[in-house]
């Protein structure tokens, strides 16, 4: 046995990073088992937070979800900032909804209706408002939402940080594919990684994005329903004044953002294809996201253009996160957080970190359990 | 003195070491400075071997100069295959233009009557010929040329072969930037360099690309005319098959071209814009030439996008180049190429050659002193 600890973390972006530090931080030992810790997702996302601009007719019960962990966000960077000592680009600059023609604005102001039933922070604009709020957008743009609350965080500086909070905290990043589990019966008690090690722990916990589908040596009714979404985002650079807020719309039908860092970074997403774990960039989705991007922002044409990123989502069937039991004993899930992982770290790692502790339970939202019983049903 | 040979050359990119590589071969010792050797217009280059299809209406003094370059090519990579053992892509493609749309097709056989009148080879294609010759092109184009003979290289493959022979040769390379020229009077003996070396030398050649013309501490009549001509490429990857030859076109009056390697990889250019020694990569320039390109050839689409190029071209004032003395004596200038530096490499190398070994002279129509003649008679 090369190890032994209270729990093992199999993945290392935001989310297992996460559930690593607080467990620690309550005193129980863990192992972070990832071969690239961070270069998946957590590395391709924009970092926006936004419950409000994100919701969906379908999603209204994830509607909460997202609310809470996005009401977390303030106190998880303090606490992130006074164990590392670093600035996450945490950003309380709210988000404009685009509308790019009539028919859009009108589905805007059906939206719109549907968020105040919900009781969330949005607001109407019209034309001229809309310009106010964000000069920078394309002259002659029918209208369109205020998202105060929705905010967001540059998603590369909070990996950074998680990775030094749960170092520091006692939570050892292992470098390794897990290419074997662990089993005393039904009981997960370990796994076994691509160097010949072993590693055991009371409870293992599955949080490796879009690859925790497809875990070797995993018994088949254990493996969840988690399948990969590609994206690919842009980094461009731009003067700091161009944006001051997230702009995103959906022009000829085609959803894109532009999140705008306080450095004069500009993140542009996000492109969505089922292609496999196929993370190649391709151009014609680079194409699309300048084409539509430039639509509402015309002024990003003269930005310089720095990169191309590309990494796989973890789909789930509804689109909602699996947190909690998996079929097996001693193994937990905290995956399938699909479009909204980054907004969701700091509830998920304190969802997780009440069930390892004995201290919690999770929503029926995104309790894993839930597919089981949809399919008890029909 | 740190060094002293027969002959400098100030810049390592095709131009300067072609030049370094053919004056070592005939027994001169060869010095060659260069700060990031290949760093330039030598690496973000596509390659293209364009005598016919580069050929415009106020370039037909400089034609001849591209054709009697492009003959030169079989021997000239021949010759380095045998120095080096390297294959540098020399691809006898041919190159399709296609025509975007009724007007372009009727300036393109206005282009066709001049280019058969200069007696190159080249044929007007109409649309089913056009598809035929090129299935990838986008349906309904009205028609093109086909430039048998204008072909491809390599320029990174080249480059890096250029460096092996100039080596090879007894021509050391100096990994610094110029800082300052030595003087007897008015003739150039040398250069010092920002590491605070020297060099002294029979014969300067300035072959620094774009940055000829702000080499520091040049006598203000020996800099030459030339300027910064900003442009970018973008590197895809495609299947093999994607397509057979250079294509280019001009789509709403945009030039755009695209390069297919060997390796299925694929050259899409190029850019031009004035922009000084800025080469940050526009993210406008990005959008068009994936626009462009997409619209000759669809199936760009469905290509990896792979990187982003940028560099800026030597313009000269009459888009000919820089070959020969400069207004001071032990000086020559290989500079201006401006779009046909890798094209005008053997020749270029061949014509400083012979001026250096005393066995050749410069045709007027790259001869420096031309502007100084334009100049006296005006």
């Amino acid at each position: 046995m090369d190890g032994t600890s209270d729990v093992i973390v199999v993945g290392a972006g935001v989310i297992g990073l996460s559930i690593a530090w607080r467990v620690a931080q309550r005193g129980l030992s863990v192992t972070v088992v990832d071969p690239a810790a961070g270069s998946g997702a957590s590395w391709t996302a924009a970092g926006m937070l936004a419950p409000v601009t994100e919701l969906h007719y379908e999603g209204r019960e994830l509607l909460a979800l997202n609310v809470e962990s996005a009401a977390r966000y303030p106190a998880f960077v303090a606490d992130l900032a006074e164990t590392t000592g670093m600035d996450v680009g945490y950003r309380r600059c709210g988000t404009v909804v685009a509308a790019w023609d009539a028919a859009d604005l009108a589905a805007l102001r059906d939206l719109h209706a549907f968020q105040v039933s919900l009781g969330v922070d949005s607001h109407l604009l019209t034309s001229r408002e809309l310009r106010a709020q964000e000069p920078s957008l394309a002259a002659g743009l029918p209208g369109g939402l205020w998202a105060p609350g929705d905010h967001q965080v540059d998603n590369r500086l909070l990996h950074r940080a998680l990775v030094r909070a749960a170092t520091a905290a006692g939570a050892p990043l292992v470098s390794a594919r897990v290419v074997g589990w662990r089993q005393a019966g039904e009981r997960v008690t370990g796994v076994l990684t691509d160097d010949g090690r072993q590693f055991s722990a009371g409870t293992v916990v599955l949080a490796a994005g879009a690859w925790s589908g497809v875990t070797d040596g995993l018994p088949d009714p254990a493996v969840p329903p988690v399948r990969p979404v590609k994206g690919q985002t842009l980094r461009l650079r731009g003067p700091r004044e161009l944006l001051g807020h997230v702009v995103r719309g959906s022009v000829r039908g085609n959803p894109v953002y532009v999140v705008p860092r306080a450095d004069g970074s500009l993140v542009v997403g996000a492109s969505s294809e089922e292609a496999g774990f196929d993370v190649r960039a391709r151009t014609g989705a680079v194409f699309d996201l300048l084409r539509d991007a430039q639509t509402l922002v015309p002024g990003l044409s003269e930005t310089e253009f720095v990169e191309v990123s590309t990494s796989v989502r973890p789909g789930s069937p509804d689109n909602a996160p699996l947190i909690g039991p998996s079929p097996l004993p001693g193994l937990l899930y905290a995956t399938g957080h699909y479009r909204n992982g980054i907004l969701l770290t700091p509830l998920t790692a304190d969802l997780v970190t009440g069930l390892i502790t004995g201290t919690g339970a999770v929503p029926p939202v995104c309790d894993p359990q839930r597919y089981a019983a949809e399919e008890a049903r029909t």
